[in-house]
């Protein structure tokens, strides 16, 4: 795997680096679900990390190896909302500062959570700006530096942390892994760990069906946009294209990409819900609705997901698990 | 502990007897929440146990202990829920069969899954019967064995093996472990099982504040019962009166009883959602909401409750996690 920019190797030195500043997240069944669906289920929840999602993992992987002078400088990136929470917390954790450009349609909960933990915010319109001019305009004039949510070794690093624990705690050989997909960095990671550690493990892009840039690349062998003014329930990758980093890992080594409705992803909240007691944003969901939706066949195998969040405030969660004719979760 | 009915030790048999088939549930803690806290807050998932609820600990590791005969003839119980989804969990698990003497206001999600689980429902009203005459009379005309919710050892060593777990993989000494109390089978078999192993871990009894029977017992030093015609949130809890067997378990080793408002509880249930992204039922957060209110002092010191379950519905749980001028969930 050296020609990639991440490594087996270097997730096990992000695990010692992030140590206890995050958590070891549980990798959870119910043998009752299984017996229902026909094969074994395994759900790495890190919608149960700290600040609620794994982008901290990476986040605060990137804030470790920063020089005293970047940490005093401060950091900047773009992200709709976990990414921004990972970062605001990795600032504050190494003494330093971060400032978030974040969509303005971001959800409020997510917006008010990054200020709460001291971070700038400065709005961006996502149909018609795009993120890294604001990000390298911030960069120029403010000497700050960029830690994007996915396109740097260490950032991969610290999200392929996720991966080696569910390989650890899986308990069983994993036959498949779901990866909900935005930028790909968590996606491209899993499968940098898979092919080393277990490369019988195929592992697939999950993504909402309006935002299938990673699958329809996949298809194609380039990367493909999203064509503008789009929209999903799945605001935590709501991402424009692969990124160019992490596509060339995904072409080579993913087993392919699946999609989710809106409607199986609300479908998919329901489900952990109801079963397994998980509190997840819709963007988390995404691998676990493609499961339950037979995109990937689960009979007598054991098939993995990473439910990659959990920031949703009280009332849209309480929209979005409700009934199904009220389908204002999906246009929200 | 030779005058208990449990002990360490028979948890331990229980924990070996239980194996696989109940899962070991997570300790989980968040370092951004104790710091905002000012002490070391430990959560015992077992809302994130088969069946939603710890009681399966308890109900599979009675049926386990029956002769072929017993197990032929079935069992019979009196429950709110989550013991009734436990033992006919473990009825299944075992080739037996169940019927549940339940309340008629039980949560219509409760006994809707109870059915589903293949057990048979008898409804009993909480004002005017005695559950225990009911159970009596099925006991009587079946021949089936009743397997009580806590007043059995091998049922308290059931229960118990949740607060082994808790002693193993809380990582800190425990300064105090708040247990939501009905009967009282969680609490005397938490009480036993940290005087044997963890003698200055303080064990307290949390409950609703107007179903406060052992709190009032422990005080009065003799068993005291609720007023009839009394409502909580907390269904899972709304038991009448302290248990004959528990009682004196928990009499010789509580540190005392805390109470919560339902007001205090649905704050406790949010609390859940947003920081720890879980699904709650309201009488499994009666010791968070106890500790959040400042009840027992978290400051500086690692305070641990049991999270005892997390079956509710998703109209009822987004009713109580919603604003607080919605007092409808106060009444439910």
């Amino acid at each position: 795997m050296g020609e990639f920019p991440v490594s087996l190797d270097s997730m096990r030195v992000a695990a010692r680096a992030l140590g206890d500043a995050v958590t070891r997240t549980p990798v959870l069944e119910d043998p009752d679900v299984n017996a229902m669906l026909g094969g074994q289920l395994l759900l790495k929840c890190e919608n149960l990390q700290r600040t609620g999602a794994f982008k901290i993992r990476g986040a605060l992987h990137r804030m470790l190896g920063l020089s005293a002078a970047e940490t005093s400088r401060g950091v900047v990136t773009y992200s709709s909302g976990n990414h921004a929470l990972g970062l605001a917390r990795a600032a504050r954790l190494t003494g330093s500062t971060a400032v978030i450009v974040m969509p303005s349609d971001a959800p409020a909960a997510k917006q008010d959570a990054v200020r709460a933990m001291g971070a700038d915010i400065v709005p961006f319109e996502r149909d018609t700006e795009e993120s890294a001019d604001v990000v390298a305009d911030l960069v120029h004039r403010t000497g700050r530096l960029e830690v994007p949510p996915s396109a740097h070794p260490q950032v991969l690093a610290g999200a392929g942390t996720a991966a080696l624990e569910l390989l650890e705690d899986a308990g069983a050989p994993l036959d498949a892994v779901l990866v909900p997909c935005g930028g790909g960095g968590l996606t491209a990671a899993t499968a940098v760990a898979m092919a080393e550690a277990s490369p019988q493990t195929q592992v697939f892009a999950a993504e909402p069906a309006l935002f299938d840039d990673t699958r329809r690349s996949l298809e194609a062998g380039a990367r493909l946009a999203n064509p503008k003014g789009r929209r999903t329930i799945c605001d935590a990758i709501m991402t424009p294209i692969p990124g160019a980093m992490t596509f060339p890992i995904n072409r080579a080594l993913l087993a392919g990409g699946v999609t989710a409705t809106d409607a199986e992803v609300r479908a998919a909240m329901r489900f952990a819900f109801t079963h397994f007691k998980l509190v997840t944003e819709p963007g988390a969901v995404v691998g676990l609705a493609a499961i339950l939706a037979g995109r990937v066949p689960l009979s007598g195998r054991t098939v993995a997901t990473i439910l990659t969040g959990g920031n949703i405030d009280a009332a849209r969660f309480s929209t979005l698990i409700g009934p199904d004719t009220d389908m204002k979760g999906n246009t929200k």
